[in-house]
């Protein structure tokens, strides 16, 4: 278990003043911290064809971007590179870890854990994301810079693949350490460069955008086959100019749209889905044969424990106490009665479950069979 | 050209006490009807690959429905059966002209003309459908029963791709003869069953659901990549259930859509295109050689006459007399400066141009630009 060491900054300091606002360094975020997997495991990962990986090089000034994925590392030399891998919490169940002091942010904003490998000198160059990301120092040292927000920045390319901002005014200069944290919030410009062999993990968010929204509440209208209303005009006057599209006509189709945004019971259920479909692939094995509900009883009656699949992601949602609760894992959703909060909160408040937690699933059928499913979906598995 | 008779009614009268409100039956809409097309015409249409059609019948109480194209209509023999063609007017210049008659309704609300030729006991049987319609008889006589909305009504599906309803009370019981129009507003039940080989003209209207209008928009993000407003939030307090989607997060995921919806900016360009896209096939034409603007200037001041490609969807949006003008056709965007008002209408507003009206275009370049660029895609030919 790591533990977040915020300093003299209470959780509630660091939401108010830094989270979303300013970069902030943790010196020593985590004390004395070990690193859940070693560069040659990363490079392992980085071999897998449903793995996500690129490196980026820099040999004299000449950037360089491959995608994964990678069989030999040799090619690359001693220095200037740096291997970034996609989603290892959905390989690595020690890594996926690393997540988990950050859930004071609510699981659906909590993206996936990309690790970088990165010889002295290596990098990606300067620049910026749309998402907060806290980046660990692990083994090694890195020669950090992150700034402010600045619309002076200008974008620069100097790869077609890679997207890189002009200088810019540090208000963090750090070299970090084994166990420092970064915290950069969205449009902070950053730059890390390797002085050791270094292995880096980045913590990254989800934020949709408009249009993902909007593209999910119209994905959720054609799956569902709603339709919804017409445009109608009863009470229209005759058209003086056949070809014109008139105001009035304009302001219906925009009302028509404002019903259906406005509308808060379908809300939940399109983005509860939406925000829990998993962006990278899930490291999902079956059991085979499946469990029956008895042989799952058996096993959690003897003390078995229970892990979540890494990156797998799950959520709920009540309006009240008194209303079902929608749980959502992996972009589906199942409903639950009202009285079963407990129940949505084992599933989604936890990636392992202790003995003492799995004993609430055999108390009535309907969990023991919700368990038994998400178990042989292989959402879920034995690891003790 | 067929000119519309609503009787003793004005048009104002039939806008504000039938449009979208209740069915009518206007005896004699056309006097002295001549069809614009012939049984044998209709059929030939329906022997093409590109153009919708299918036939319904019932023999021995089975209904059954195929679709085209036809090679050989004698296996269907001489009674109880309809063949329907859709968008006649893409492929059929006179029968578009019956069109025109409707146009106190805008361009984009016209959809197509559908044209039937039934058998003697032909019909597709009880129905309602989602959009107003005209129905024009044209040859032989057809039993047509209207009925007004009613939710009591069952859905049928006496074959896999036929949608009816169950028997409904007539408020209108007419057999219709040449000329003979009826009103149908949407989801006022109807059936029509012919007494001899009969034709018949559906108008018929386009009114975007909620869905519709919410995937265009969706699109339009898409294709012009607009990302928008990312979600934000800063002030978060530390989640109590990491698992759960709080009210508040919601709250801010509902407000960025409502930005995107409330925006006036927007809207006239993703509709105007949204509504222009044909749904079916066009018979685009386009010339070879291309035209050079002295050319098309020459035939211009020779005085030919210019038409439209038939159910080429044309319309103009101008916010104020200052703002640029927005001329959408075929789904492509044009923008035209504020005092081309009277370009975007004769675009728009007319389906053949007359010598005098085309002069207009050989007083400016830019004008002429357009007109050769619209003649040499194929939307708009010399007829005469
Ligand atoms: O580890 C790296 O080199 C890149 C890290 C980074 O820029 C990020 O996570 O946003
Ligand atoms: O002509 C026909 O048989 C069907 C016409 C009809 O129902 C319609 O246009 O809505
Ligand atoms: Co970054
Ligand atoms: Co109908």
């Amino acid at each position: 278990m790591y533990q977040l060491n915020l300093g003299s900054l209470s959780l509630t300091e660091f939401l108010n003043d830094y989270w979303q606002k300013k970069p902030l360094l943790l010196k020593g975020g985590f004390k004395q911290f070990t690193d859940p997997l070693t560069a040659d495991e990363l490079a392992g990962l980085a071999l897998e064809e449903e793995i996500e990986s690129r490196i980026v090089s820099c040999v004299n000034k000449q950037w360089d971007m491959q995608t994964g994925p990678f069989e030999d590392f040799s090619v690359f030399g001693e220095t200037d590179w740096t291997l970034l891998v996609q989603a290892v919490d959905h390989w690595h169940p020690d890594a996926a870890k690393l997540l988990d002091p950050f859930r004071f942010i609510p699981n659906w904003r909590i993206d996936d854990l990309m690790v970088s490998f990165s010889t002295p000198g290596g990098g990606v160059g300067p620049h910026l994301d749309q998402y907060d990301v806290f980046i660990i120092q692990g083994e090694g040292k890195r020669h950090w810079r992150v700034g402010m927000p600045d619309s002076n920045l200008q974008q620069m390319c100097p790869h077609p693949r890679l997207l890189q901002v002009s200088p810019f005014t540090a208000c963090i200069d750090v070299i970090t350490e084994p166990g420092d944290i970064l915290y950069i919030p969205p449009g902070c410009p950053h730059d890390g460069i390797s002085i050791e062999n270094s292995l880096n993990y980045s913590v990254g968010f989800r934020a949709p955008a408009q249009k993902d929204l909007l593209t999910g509440l119209a994905d959720h209208l054609i799956d569902h086959d709603v339709t919804g209303k017409r445009f109608s005009d009863n009470g229209r006057s005759a058209a003086k100019s056949v070809g014109a599209i008139s105001d009035t006509d304009l302001n219906q189709v925009q009302q028509l749209l404002q019903q259906l945004v406005n509308d808060k019971t379908m809300l939940p259920h399109w983005f509860g889905s939406l925000i829990t479909r998993a962006k990278h692939e899930l490291d999902i094995n079956e059991p085979d044969p499946h469990y029956s509900n008895e042989e799952i009883a058996e096993y959690l009656d003897e003390g078995s424990v229970l892990s979540r699949c890494g990156g797998l992601r799950c959520c709920y949602y009540q309006q009240t106490p008194d209303s079902d609760i929608l749980l959502f894992i992996n972009g589906d959703q199942i409903t639950l009665p009202a009285n079963e909060l407990t129940t949505a909160q084992l599933v989604c408040d936890f990636t392992a479950l202790a003995p003492e937690q799995n004993l609430h699933f055999t108390h009535s059928a309907e969990r023991l069979m919700l368990l038994t499913s998400l178990i042989n979906q292989g959402y879920w598995y034995f690891s003790e």
